[in-house]
């Protein structure tokens, strides 16, 4: 086993969700990730856990999801999860665009049935990561041990010293009522986060960390934003995504490509059309993108906003948590002509913040 | 994909667990066997069926197994396998030996926590069968096409036309009381039946099936086996293992190979000593010994017991059941030399039924 991995494994159990001793853990991993889960089986081991490895196949994941007319929640997984202290989830997957064929309808569908599922997951100590695969790697277009550097490397990360240097746009953002985010010619949104908490996520649940992120208040975005780099979802990609808010809500939005995939996102249920998620990418040592949010999402010099469901921590207690099956990052590149204002105070200019030297 | 995989699934969905709309499943399989999972995902999908599928893998358990220094039982896959319909299990891996290296009273320490979880697992429908793996191939000295094969032959028997078959051993051995058995000059043993089921398996708690069987009334086993087929268990084989019963308990013990592994089974607790299962290999479909029970022990011409737990159902209102966190089958060659006597009838001799125009 590449030593790395237990590398990896150690900072999921130690950093990302502290496990200890008499902890129920379920490991969510892709079959391609076999060494993962013994590096992490045997730190559970060794702490006094219980480790189970639920297997997360796309093949197999698409073949319910094309052979099944309507869903409903699984009460096993429920009960499940309702006794599980720590739940760790790697991507991984040897083809990313294995789901590519199974009807947006079909999604939405499965992920309002799971929804309960999820919250009851997001309710624990948890961290998704990335394993690195074949197939992750050629969405990046990088060589497959190109890409386990990429990975590896990125994972292990001081995060003392990532958190301190994130916490400096953490006391800007946290008591902060008003944003305003400007792009290129196209982006201009304002949206409040009074009484929201920003969070300085160094690692913990998403492995690499390195955002800082918070929640709109619910019906306070407007303005127009250009997400001018693309994502994937459900084995497609989502390219050229532009949106219209008004009082928080997408009243209209196009995309260049699998525009259909995007309506059908947010045609999800009542909280789909809403943001959940306001982030800033503060990790500078993700250096590429490589069309994965996981990493992309935390590139330095980039803001991502998510629609559907907020994270509870973000949001404050007088103010509404927006519900929904779904959770969908969009970035805006902000490397060049893009300001962040809060309370109209510039905080970013052009990638640089107003903390560093070169503002 | 091979499309006998899909076949097999199909069997195990429709013959085995009989699976339904609504039901929640748990689809337990390596990581080798995700065409396989791929096949039960798509028909539980057709169904409207729930499945989740707990990767097993022997490298993780090991691992786990090492690094802990005891266990308790895990309530998360207590209360996961409470909510649980149906169970489906398959064997693989690559190497039938990774857990050879972990100490027996670990195993049996480990068995003793996750007793309630089995207990659970088997209280529901649920179905054991293999998927085909280098690993087992190896074991059983077969290229793996050749093993392949012989799986995929194995589990699509006409499973109507076996039930028939062994229906007139289940009408002799179920109203009986006292079943002998002899073979070669060091077997010779005798329990009683009386008042317990004998079970018709055509292929449904196990796939392939090809057996009848019951259990020993508790106390009632008296006498010597000289089990000559050899079994594995947690990695290691155990050759050539002697046994001697008095009143049921198993009183002196020994192996050719391997004893102190049977020595750690045999003490796990306090039914680990009691045989659960007296069972009748019929199925001549399986033409050779691959060392691995799910099919040596269906093999025509062999006779089985199992030391530790019984089967619930095969046990009657009036007998105790006994209860333990091991089952373990071993295997005696009734091909010659040999009889099997019920209520001082012999109904078996050299490997032929008296119901066989051969007897």
């Amino acid at each position: 086993m590449d030593p790395r991995i237990r590398d990896h494994a150690e900072t999921i159990v130690e950093h990302s969700v502290s496990l200890e001793a008499g902890d129920n853990v379920v490991i969510q991993l892709p079959p391609e990730a076999a060494d993962l889960a013994t590096a992490l089986y045997e730190l559970c081991g060794d702490i006094g856990a219980n480790p189970v490895w639920i297997a997360y196949s796309d093949r197999a994941a698409r073949a319910h999801l094309l052979a099944a007319d309507d869903f409903e929640t699984p009460q096993h997984q429920l009960a499940f999860y309702e006794q599980t202290d720590a739940f760790i989830i790697a991507r991984g997957g040897s083809n990313v665009t294995e789901t590519s064929d199974v009807p947006p309808e079909a999604n939405a569908a499965h992920r309002r049935a799971m929804k309960p599922v999820q919250t009851e997951r997001l309710s624990k100590r948890w961290c998704l990561t990335q394993f690195p695969t074949s197939g992750h790697a050629q969405l990046a277009g990088m060589s497959t041990e190109a890409y386990e550097n990429f990975v590896w490397d990125a994972v292990s990360l001081d995060w003392d010293e990532q958190q301190a240097f994130q916490a400096q746009m953490v006391e800007i953002l946290d008591p902060a009522d008003e944003v305003r985010i400007t792009a290129g010619e196209e982006t201009d949104v304002t949206m409040s986060v009074a009484g929201n908490q920003t969070i300085n996520d160094n690692g913990e649940k998403n492995l690499p960390g390195g955002e800082v992120f918070t929640a709109p208040v619910k019906h306070s975005v407007n303005g127009t934003v250009y997400f001018d780099m693309p994502l994937y979802r459900y084995g497609r990609e989502i390219e050229d995504v532009r949106v219209r808010f008004e009082d928080g809500k997408v009243v209209s939005h196009s995309a260049g490509r699998n525009e259909e995939l995007l309506t059908g996102i947010l045609d999800t249920d009542d909280g789909s059309r809403f943001l959940g998620e306001l982030g800033i990418g503060m990790n500078r040592a993700i250096d590429q993108f490589t069309y994965n949010m996981l990493f992309d999402e935390k590139m330095g010099d980039t803001v991502h906003m998510a629609v559907g469901a907020a994270y509870p921590e973000t949001v404050g207690e007088e103010n509404e948590l927006n519900e929904s099956a779904e959770h969908v990052d969009m970035i805006v590149d902000m490397s060049g002509d893009s300001t962040i204002e809060v309370d109209g105070e510039v905080v970013q200019r052009n990638g640089t913040f107003v903390f560093e030297d070169e503002f």
